[in-house]
Parts: C-alpha cells; sequence; structure tokens
C-alpha cells in the first residue's frame, strides 16, 4: 500500500512537471514581446489547464486509496491503467499546445482538441474503474462499507460528461472553448469531490481534515 | 530497506514517465488524422508495451522486496544493475517507435525490435539474479526461508523464454508480431506472478493483499 | 498529510532536474573550451540560480508545512497553485540561458530577465498565500497558533521586494546585474528563514533540528 | 529528515534516469548495425559509467545521513550544494557520449571527458563537505560520536584521487581510458564505502544490514 501510493505520487509528480517542456521551445522560437506573450497562449493555456487536471486528478487518486487499507493485485492493475493515462497526457497538451494558434477553422485545432477531450474521457474511464473497484471491495480491502450513494455518482459523473460536451465543442464549434471547459471540469473538481474516509458521520463535508 | 524503496520506486516512476517523450515527436509532425493515427501506431504500441512491462516489473520488484526485512550492500548492487536496465528501456522503445512503421521487411525495424527483445532479456537477468540472490539469503535479511519452488521457477521463467522467442520471431519472421508477443509477456506476468510474503499457508494465492 | 508532502517533494525534485536540460544543448553545440566557457556562461548562471531558488522554496516548503499537523481541500488547491509556478521556473531559465549572453543592451536580453523576475514574484505570492492560509489556520490544523510577527513578515518580505528590484534593473539597466540579485534573494532565503515549530522557546533560531 | 531524504532519493532517481536522454538521440540517427553498434559506444560506456556514479554517490548519501537523525539548516544548503552536482551529471555525461568517438586525439574528446572529470572533482568536494559537516556534528545531530578513523579518510579519498588521475590521462593521454577509470572509481566506491551505524562493534563490516 505504501510503496503503490510512493509509485504513483511519484509518475504523478513526473507527469505534471513533464508539462514544462511544452513551454521550453517558445525559448528557442524568439523572444520578442509578441512571439512570448501573444503567439504562444496555447501553449500557456495547455500548460494550466493540464497541469490542474493532473494535479486533481492526483486529489482524487489520494481521496480514493484512502478509503481502503490494503490492496491486491486487481487494484495494482487497475492503478497501472490509469498512470498509464495520465502519464500519457503531455501527448494532448503537446497536440494543443501547437496547433491551437492557428485559428477555430483549422482542421489541425480541431483535431488536437477532440485528441485532448478523448484522453480525457479514457482517464475518466480508467479512474471510475478504479474506485467501482475498491468502492465495491472496501470491506474487504480493510475500508469502511462504501458510502457512495446514487446521489454522489451523478454529481460525480457531471465532470466525465463535461470532457464529452468539450469534444463535441471542439468538433463542430470552437476548439479554444472545449479547452476552457476542460479546464472549467478541473475546476469543477476542485470543489465536487469525492468524500474523504472520515470517522464523523457527515463524511461529505468539505472540511475533513487529512491527517498526518 | 525504506529509502532503497523509496529510490527505486522514483526510478520506476521517472523511467515509466519518460516514455511520453517517444509520443511527443508525433504533435510536431503534423495533425492530419492520418499522421496522427494511422502513421503513428508504432509509437502508441511501443508506449503501450513498454508502460505495462516497467509497470509489471515494478509489482514484482515490490513483491520480491516484501520477502525481506532488510538489504544488504550485495542487494543494493544488484537493485542497482536492474535499474540500469529499467531506466534503459525507453531507448528501444524509441528505436522500435521510430522504425516499426517501415514494413515486416525493413532491416531497421527488425533490427530495433530484436534490441528491444535483448534488452528485455538483460532485464529479465538482473531482475532474476536479485531473487535469486534474496530467496537465497532470505533468512539473514529478516525474511522467512524461501518458498519458491521448482515449480514456481518454471512458471516465472516462461515468461523469460517469451522474450527468446520474439526475437527470434523478431528476426526471421515479423517484428510487429514480436512486439505484440513482448506485450503479451507483460500481461502474463500480472498474473502469474511471485508469490506475496503471506501467514496464511497458501501463499501463492491471487487473493493476498498488501498490509498498509 | 503524508501523501501531499511526498507528492510534493516529487515535483519540486523533477522540476529541480529538468533544469538540466538547459545545459545539454551546450554539449550539441561544439567543443571548444571557448564555446564551453565563454560562450555558455548564462546557461549555467541560470542553472545555478534557478537551482538555489527551487531550492531554497522546498526548504521553505517543508518549513511551513512543518507548522500543522493536518491539511485540509483549500491546503491542497493552494499547495497545487504554488507548484504550478515551481515546475514552470526551467522556462523562464531556458529564456535567461537562450539570450542573456547576446549583451546588456539587447531587447531579447531584457525580455528574458524581466520574464524570469515576473514568475518569480508570481511564485512569491503564492508561497505567500499558502503560508498566510496554513498561519491563520493553524489551530484548527493541528499545529500550534501562528507565532509569525509583524517584523517576521518585514524580513521575509524582503526577499520578495528583492525580485521587484531585479524586474526594474533587467527592464531599465543591466539584466546580467538583474540574474545576480536573483540568485542574491535564494542566498537571502538561506538564512533568513521562517522559523522552525520548536519546543523550545526560541523557535526563530538557526540551531533547531529537524526531528526524523 | 525524512522530507529530506525524500527529496534528495527523488534528486537522485530523476537525475539517474534522465541519463537515458543521452541514448534516445541514438535512435533518430538511424538503424544499421554499424551505427547502432559500433558508432554508438561512447553513449552507451557514458551511461554506464554515469549510472554507477550515481547509484554509488546514491548508496553512500543514504550511509552519511544514516549516522544521524536530526539535521539542521547547514546540512539542508551542504545537501543541496551535493545534489546541484549530482543533478548535473547528464550534462558532462551529453559531452563524452557526442565528443569520444572522433579519436585519442582529437580536441573536442579531451576536453569532454577532462570537463567530465572536473565535476566527478566538484561532486566529491560536496559530498566530502557533507560527510565532514555530519561527521563533526553527529552528537549534536542525535548520532553517536564519529568513527571516521584517519585510515578510513585515506582509504576514501583514494577514490577522489581517482578522478584527479583520470583528468590528467585524459588532458595528455588517452580520454576513453581516463572514462574508463572513472567507472573504475564507481566500482571501487562500491566496495570501499562509509561504514554503517551498527550497534556492533565490526561497524566497518561489509555484511551490516539495513533496517527496514
Amino acid at each position: 500500500m505504501r510503496r503503490a501510493e510512493s509509485f504513483s505520487d511519484g509518475v504523478f509528480a513526473v507527469a505534471i512537471t513533464v508539462l514544462v517542456f511544452n513551454l521550453l521551445p517558445i525559448a528557442k522560437r524568439g523572444i520578442t514581446g509578441h512571439e512570448l506573450w501573444q503567439q504562444a497562449w496555447p501553449q500557456y493555456a495547455g500548460y494550466v489547464v493540464s497541469f490542474l487536471t493532473i494535479g486533481i486528478m492526483w486529489l482524487n487518486h489520494h481521496t480514493v486509496l484512502s478509503h481502503v487499507r490494503k490492496v491486491d493485485r486487481i487494484t495494482l492493475v487497475l492503478n497501472l491503467a490509469l498512470l498509464m493515462t495520465v502519464v500519457a497526457v503531455p501527448f494532448p497538451t503537446a497536440l494543443v499546445a501547437d496547433n491551437l494558434g492557428t485559428g477555430p477553422d483549422d482542421p489541425g485545432a480541431k483535431l488536437a482538441t477532440v485528441t485532448y477531450g478523448l484522453v480525457m474521457i479514457v482517464m475518466s474511464i480508467a479512474f471510475s474503474g478504479l474506485w467501482a473497484y475498491l468502492s465495491s471491495h472496501a470491506t474487504r480491502l480493510g475500508g469502511r462499507p462504501s458510502v457512495a450513494s446514487v446521489q454522489l455518482w451523478v454529481r460525480f459523473s457531471a465532470g466525465g460528461l463535461g470532457y464529452v460536451i468539450g469534444v463535441l465543442l471542439a468538433a463542430f464549434w470552437r476548439p479554444a472553448v472545449a479547452l476552457a471547459l476542460y479546464g472549467a471540469v478541473a475546476v469543477y473538481y476542485m470543489f465536487e469531490h469525492l468524500p474523504e474516509p472520515s470517522s464523523e458521520a457527515d463524511s461529505t463535508s468539505q472540511d475533513q481534515l487529512l491527517e498526518s
């Protein structure tokens, strides 16, 4: 368990830091104010959205694993599948960063933001798979019986729906709006999150604290 | 022991994340659907196979170290030798990603997949060396006497045999089939794994849990 | 709490190591003594200044978090905002490394060092935000009531002022002097640091030890 | 203390993994057997020597820190100075990898291996500084009084002498021999290492075990 968390934390930490490699080519390209600020905005936007997305995914990963006290082989394999999608995030980010600046009707911009959204959807599915497994095996894995209600599932799935809408926006309307929506989903998950394990009754309160 | 695990986890985490650097050039190359999906399949295939391979190697590394409670200098040196092969994995992955798309009879594709398989074989040997040392010194290192039976060795070695067959397939038949076999070996090790240390008698059961 | 530290440590560790990627192109460029030593000094200077800056930021992050025993959602989000600026540091470092060698009046050199200073200022603000939140919620988060006096705030803010002066120096006088000042700020924070949590009365002494 | 180790382990882990980036360009250059094996030997040699060097440095860092139970600000700053040299190792490695293949009399090969040796010497000095500080403050930092004898210092310094000889060999005779010597120093440190903290009397024995 400790090493599963340690390895996952390491992968999240590296994946989130790799995002800066999408910024480094800006330094090579030139150094006028125009190049640095106007022209490079898709790089900055992609950096912020992907950073928030991986960061929030780490927060939720943290929460989900804190519900159990042991992990089995299936948990580790599901976790690996989730990490495989997290590590891939810098790739669609690079696609978006390199293609979004060309204008709303450019097919490259559409394809890039659609691909970005599809990777997000696959990542959400991988996360839901891990969560569903841990929830349904919580007792066996040393946790309390799952507290996930239908209402909770609905609220949590709302975020995933955001990615689907984003893909449609990217394909049929404006790629830049889709990217903004992907960022909004990350912000949504900052506040609409999974319950922490808690000894108090109100385990869905946002005020719980994580013990050291 | 704690820091040996922490360092190893870090190395595994970085090595597995470095694999995404093989995907990033796709974003530079172009952004038509053809370029993104048809032409780049060796990159995606290499990413998935190498990710699963390093991930499973991490799982087994975890298991092997969990059998002992202390490590000595020889363990650390053997561990370093194993990590040296793990860190190298992105290199043959890049070879495969850049050369497999040229067709089954291309000498570059053959050489790339043969090299990939040879690195896998060296990694398997390094892992077996670490395992053999820990098994034969388990009592001294604070573990229980080794439970590795001949049968277990045979089943475990079957995976290594897969890499040898893969090298032959790559050299004399089809490189892409060899890559698929390398991936199949990783999937095999997900299920046919080393026993966890366990207080129950049936220590080869797949149902053990890793305590927090 | 443990995983928040572990994740943060991982991000700091990767971000600080990514700085070496600004040195690697020197090896590609050529290998005369002139190229290696005279011409590449902005790369080395940028490496040292950014390494010290991230390193000291890690030390202070460590100190700030050690004042509390639990973290809540807001802490994690503020921490993520701080990490987003830390991870970005290799980008202005690359800007400086690629443009400072062109001479004191080059607009590229000015723009690069101004950008560097602005990123430092944003990072300082993010750090102050985290510190202010933890200080004002210390009791609730399991820490002692905050000991931060007005005097302490003044001394600590002096470092942030250094960045502002650096930006002005870079814009209106000499970019290289601004970079030296950014380095001096990092050295300043080595000695003028936040108090460690301590059971002794003199909690601002530089002699406290961090327990294992 | 725990976080100082965790951060250091992370930095060592990333720095050692970054070495693979010196191999990746081989995959871009071509894929004939000649290019892959004959021509690229400096890349492989540099990878192995630097991997062993960083790995052994990690082992010794581990040992040195295990002698104390607390760290103070000076320890953290000295540790940061050591890490700054460790993180830089991929840079002289890239220099060697890109220039050693041109022949023994090439000035680029000489300059590259001399630079490599100089970085090693700086790293050794930084390590010695950390060790000297921890040894002389062991009691205050919760460790036992230092057991370092004059004899131990002599044996340990022998490795540092190897780097000096390597620099002279690189400058005046054959760069490839110097690289082999750098590798030999790493192997030397595998066996001629610092004493582990131990409750037994023979604390210089190579048989001590690191408790979990």
